[in-house]
């Protein structure tokens, strides 16, 4: 039988020694909108259709009762990759951006179907992208 | 000056100690496309406008030349965390399924918003999430 269907990713995460350092980079840097903050985690917005989800390190490897349920314990650590999908049209203003906030560009490809990545270190040296449309067969 | 636009998260990643084993795992048992294998990675598509990428553990520790620039290492290690979107008419669907998979079921919740989770493990032990609508502001 097949599986039913997956609309998307909806939640994305990555792990911060320092959720405040990094909730003020993807807010005021990156410009995504903060849904939620708390001790644990920081929610942010990702064009209103995802979320990338922060959690400080090593605080998640409890389970949190909630009174709908248990959420499962998890945890990462490492240098860990996402990447942000921008308009071609938007990709030297956002080089531009990360030079203007003092954000090291570490490398730029330009990949066989056409498409553009730049990527750069977020504050806990995770490796963010942001790429333009010709990178996948689906994008 | 505020950010240019983000547009989603385009790649989401996990690390895996077997890549064909948890290929098979997203292929087979959760029903994503995959587009590319390789002993690097494999790339899967989420409806054909995301793509999650499976590394094999500890093979990006080190940067990719490819003609149109250097994909910079990055690595992750830990039960990492994501989230898929399904409707929630089909959450009894997925739940049949991972049992007729012989997924085990880890956790259901019920959120305050109205939408459901329900939690597995991948085969390296990723805490895997299927969310309805109505858990967070913009889902």
């Amino acid at each position: 039988m097949p599986a039913p269907r997956i609309n998307s990713i909806v939640e994305s995460c990555l792990h911060s020694d320092d959720l405040a350092r990094s909730t003020r980079f993807y807010r005021d840097d990156i410009g995504l909108r903060l849904l939620i903050s708390n001790e644990r985690m920081s929610v942010l917005s990702v064009a209103d259709k995802q979320v990338l989800l922060l959690f400080l390190r090593d605080g998640t490897h409890s389970p949190v009762p909630t009174p709908g349920g248990l959420i499962p314990p998890h945890g990462g650590s490492g240098d860990l990759h996402l990447a942000f999908a921008i308009a071609a049209a938007d990709f030297d203003a956002w080089e531009n951006h990360l030079i203007s906030r003092g954000i090291p560009i570490e490398s730029k490809v330009r990949w066989p179907e056409g498409g553009q990545s730049i990527y750069f270190r977020d504050p806990d040296n995770h490796l963010i992208e942001l790429a333009t449309p010709g990178l996948w067969e689906i994008y």
